[in-house]
């Protein structure tokens, strides 16, 4: 037995996977043995889900069924729809989806099955349904209903039209693609551990999922991207004149007192998270195009101050933020979006676990006082 | 780095906590440095959960206070209550209390805090409200409505009377307070631990209790006590006869093709777990006091062919079942049972991890393929 607390778990190996690999020395990731530089910009969403999930590149023909069913799981079932206004009505965005996604779990026809086969089909409906849910409380909590997706279009294409009403630019589309296939997984990060271990005790898919939606939700994990957007917003509203010099007065500052900026740094890469060097790029031409491109000449000023200091690099919640910004995602929708993307590694990960699962259930450190007498109350 | 990948997490040391601890060997158990024999019908599930969360026993004044919270907290908020009726006619027990927990979370005044106060009150908030909520749904999958709480009595009996709508005996809410009393908290059992992954991020309470409540509803952790009570109903109705002789048959079959036993074996206990210890008392009691003995031979007989085959003891899950049989309540309400119980302890654990937090983000080893091209979509 380990007689010394591993704080954090940083270092010990937790799982095996054939999902995702990391070289944080020299800042890679691979997707299931294919290298993130390879796949951004070549791979769509679909593709990458397809791969994560069932193990390989699809055909021509797989990929074609596989959007087929990602058109048929485009769908709220009744108790999702029933619920909907209410939630909407009550629920930040997070809580939303964490109750969504409870609520669906009814609606699913495998529901009661966790066979390969049948999770294999949930796992394809849960990544069809997350980008509805996010679009449906967007229009249901300013009273709407969500506008009918497009069927010649992809499912990054398909969100920013349900999320926005209007149909996005074909290049606002291929970038938003990109962005999925960045977040689709990350190795043993915070909320893909969390479905492993509701997994783990042969829960389904969708308790899983919710544990892992609970988990991103906090500020730790995925709700960095949105820190990072409200920080830039917070310093150019304070100084519209002069945005990029408060940026640096402000980085400074907080470097400072000894607090930590949003956006930096990652337990796992010592280099440049690969993802940002794309995050950053797509960034700075959204910039361009729109014609402001002040929160990216921000950003970039944070990112130099940043490295500067502390030698920290910007990781993959940096640069998100801007570009999401610059596709017209609220703020309060960033981390929803990133959970539309890591649907497709949570899946797979459930999966994974479940068919070669054991039990996580580790040990802890007792701390507290030994050897006490209980007092009955009345001798209180 | 460790290079070697603890599967389960088994004997890999997580955290560091104050509020319970195991010796597995001598088969004992301490909540806070007190024996759970000596607590085991001398304190009040109340009592219990004020000292898991509150760090020490409750002097009266401050027992009289914590059940004016309890009682103030037994109460639906508008959004549970919006969707109970569609939850409860859609969702299995577990399943529905995962959707009707992260619905609650709207409902709470102090949703919006993490600061220690704030956890505080909703530790509270969520401890009276979770028997509230599986009483619900049982009055609601029904088409009815879940009869008021009696003031004058506690938290173990008005769930009884809510739950079955009728108020039990003294000593049936007595022997349902010391199961609660047993179940409350077992040191990092899947559950728990799910919550402390998710608390992690700095999310907060309900998402954290959600991610436990999805955890506990696997088979291999809370859905064993409802196993075993469906395994004992399932002999004694292809034998009505024989009972015993069948019981033992099957069992002996069982082992004989190397299948598990639900409710015996623990992970972390190498003696008797010292809560099986209670319950079979209990059983026994109950037994005798109904009348009808035979689900309580049954399962004394289990347990001596699995004791002498397999060397194994019962665990909590065990005798668990047949007391909660006898005090009327259904089978597939065991797990959210478990649930209302160890409530005190997901709570009191996920204060601990926000008060000294670190990110909760393992390694993996990597068992994929390497180095692989990827071909882009017409070229395959």
């Amino acid at each position: 037995m380990a007689d010394k607390p591993s704080k954090g778990l940083a270092d010990i190996i937790a799982a095996s996977t054939a999902l995702s690999d990391i070289d944080g020395r020299r800042g890679l990731l691979f997707y299931r043995g294919y290298d993130i530089h390879q796949l951004a910009g070549s791979a769509t969403f679909e593709e990458i889900a397809y791969l994560l999930q069932r193990g390989r590149p699809p055909s021509r023909g797989e990929l074609a069924g596989y959007a087929d069913e990602i058109a048929a799981g485009r769908t709220l079932g009744p108790l999702a729809t029933a619920c909907l206004p209410d939630v909407a009505g009550s629920q930040s965005p997070m809580e939303a989806l964490r109750s969504l996604v409870s609520l669906s779990g009814a609606d699913d026809p495998d529901k009661d099955s966790n066979a390969a086969d049948a999770n294999i089909r949930k796992a394809a409906r849960l990544t069809a349904q997350q980008p509805l849910l996010v679009a449906a409380y967007q229009a249901a909590r300013d009273g709407g209903k969500v506008c009918a997706a497009e069927p010649a279009l992809g499912l990054a294409a398909n969100f920013l039209l349900q999320m926005r009403g209007t149909p996005p630019a074909p290049r606002e589309a291929e970038i938003f693609d990109t962005c999925l296939v960045l977040h689709a997984d990350h190795t043993m990060n915070a909320s893909t551990f969390a479905a492993r271990v509701c997994a783990a005790t042969l829960s389904d898919m969708h308790s899983a999922v919710v544990a892992a939606i609970g988990t991103l939700k906090g500020p730790l994990h995925g709700g960095a991207n949105e820190q990072v957007m409200r920080t830039l917003t917070g310093i150019r509203e304070a100084a519209p004149g002069d945005p990029l010099g408060a940026v640096e007065r402000e980085v400074r500052d907080r470097l400072g007192q000894g607090e930590k900026i949003m956006g930096f740094g990652h337990r796992v890469y010592k280099a440049e998270d690969p993802r940002a060097t794309h995050l950053r790029e797509m960034s700075g031409e959204l910039a361009q195009a729109g014609g402001d491109d002040t929160y990216y000449r921000m950003s970039r000023r944070m990112e130099e101050v940043v490295l500067a200091e502390k030698g920290l690099y910007p990781n993959v919640d940096f640069f998100a933020a801007t570009v999401y910004h610059y596709l017209g995602i609220p703020t309060d929708l960033f981390t929803p979006v990133f959970s539309v993307s890591r649907m497709a590694g949570w899946t797979a990960h459930i999966m994974e676990q479940h068919a070669d699962n054991r039990l996580i259930r580790p040990d802890s450190e007792y701390i507290g006082e030994r050897g006490l007498t209980w007092t009955p109350l009345d001798q209180r």
